[in-house]
């Protein structure tokens, strides 16, 4: 193909922080909706604790080697955060994984209250789809809340299957599997990448660019959401729970399928090696500008937390 | 002003059934989103219970007068009833009003599990924005969207005052309950109307019009969620569970603050009709083609249950 010509023609990764006023973008978005004060802490409490940022983090980046600028992607951004942060928050309560560790702080519910959790889950859902139509570009506003919107859904989906069961017979352990996680992380991994596409509005792109790039990044967010999960069964076995910020050995303790548990360690850690190589590989169409994206799987792949 | 004009030119209301096929409809909404058996099965438990289904027809009638076909308006009208009952099924959880009836069945966490209660509540949320982005006419679907969040984030924060408290102290009890209702009550009939008359796409009107138009029915709908939840809080004085398909007495049990706790039953009652002139005053600017939202008012206003 012509790759190379590519190559020389693109930008090569901008290595600036995108992440420098994130915070303080999340902290005014949540502001901004003029929330009950006990009801805004809870939400702050909850999403500013310190956290990977990783869907943010892919998000700003995809938009970056789309043409985009950081501050084009942060609506979609803050969306995805407050998105993942509700699901923890629900996960954690006592009639789900019933934990009292997240980002190395007691979750919610053990901080306020049941009722305080449930509520400030629901209205991070609810801020969200606000957020995004009250600051992203009208132009993109609607195709993201239709990104998001499908991979809450899906998420939700895939949290039912984990927790609840019900996943069609027929299906062997890894199939089962991957029809959990799929859902559960990768549709959320997945949205953060196409959102930052997305935000960069086809900047300096024929359509035919935007479509391939599209293309690229939807599969890069395939096999890099997958691999975030199997390195996250990887350390619920390997990691203590003071490395992990969350409760560690929970998956063993509450019998849940995992790769480990389907595969072998080995095996797993082979899995996670193909699948970096599998969204490394995805990457190619954008040459040097996507070397920010690559570390961001390196790191994916080899985090210990 | 030029009312009689507006009166003659304006066709009378519409009388046909606005829900004939409406639960059909509900059914394949939900249908479209394969999704786990187990928590279709409990979302179509709930939002597919008996129920008035005042908003959808609201939203149905408000796009009706707004010059609106009514399959125009099914869209926003399920996603308001998927909102509607999302907040019905985690309010009932144990953590909140720890409900046992609703719609005079087992609430949903009785009937399948407290975790089930809470996925398929989040799960109602996200199906209702994503509904929204596949359904909708294209040129109306973002502006539902920006609507129905807002009123979520509007209804939860209502939810927090009620069950949680942290009103501004220099409020006065009436104030309290107004802070209260016109959040947890108000925004969503608010945004039922609202969104019907969006859903008419301004057909065969003038920008003026429209604006006149819309104006009219915010100031009705304003009127007439306050005056619902006014009726609410007198039945659940008045009647007893079996009538109401949910618990009653439950407010006074609570010590929450009630309008009939606050005015008294006489002067709440005399509330209600004030509330009811104030929402037929606003219809006016459509003549006789809103004699079934009038209808719908005074259904509202002396409803039983």
């Amino acid at each position: 193909m012509d790759q190379a010509e590519d190559e020389s023609l693109r930008p090569a990764a901008d290595k600036s922080d995108p992440l420098t006023s994130f915070d303080e973008y999340l902290h005014a978005a949540i502001d901004e909706f003029a929330l009950p004060p006990s009801l805004s802490q809870a939400i702050k409490y909850s999403l500013l604790a310190p956290g990977k940022r990783l869907r943010p983090l892919l998000c700003i980046h995809c938009c970056r080697v789309s043409g985009g600028r950081d501050e084009w992607a942060l609506p979609a951004a803050a969306a995805l955060e407050l998105i993942h942060t509700f699901s923890l928050v629900h996960d954690d309560l006592p009639a789900l994984d019933n934990d009292d560790l997240r980002r190395g702080r007691p979750t919610l519910h053990r901080k306020t209250s049941e009722s305080m959790a449930i509520l400030a889950g629901d209205a991070m859902m609810s801020a969200a789809f606000r957020h995004l139509m009250l600051r992203a570009p009208g132009s993109t506003a609607g195709v993201l809340v239709a990104e998001l919107s499908e991979a809450t859904t899906e998420m939700i989906a895939g949290q039912v299957y984990d927790t609840l069961g019900g996943l069609p017979n027929e299906l062997n352990p890894l199939e089962q599997l991957i029809e959990i996680h799929s859902r559960k992380t990768g549709a959320l991994i997945r949205a953060a990448c196409r959102m930052g596409a997305i935000s960069a509005g086809g900047a300096g792109r024929t359509k035919h660019e935007q479509h391939r790039e599209f293309e690229a990044i939807t599969e890069f967010a395939d096999s890099i959401g997958i691999a975030f999960q199997v390195v996250d069964d990887i350390l619920d076995v390997t990691q203590d729970s003071s490395q992990l910020g969350k409760t560690a050995g929970k998956d063993t303790l509450q019998g849940k399928l995992t790769y480990p548990s389907v595969l072998g360690l080995e095996a797993t850690r082979r899995e996670v090696r193909r699948l970096h190589d599998e969204a490394v590989h995805s990457l190619r169409v954008f040459g040097p500008a996507a070397d920010a994206l690559r570390e961001l799987a390196d790191l994916i792949c080899t985090r210990t937390r």
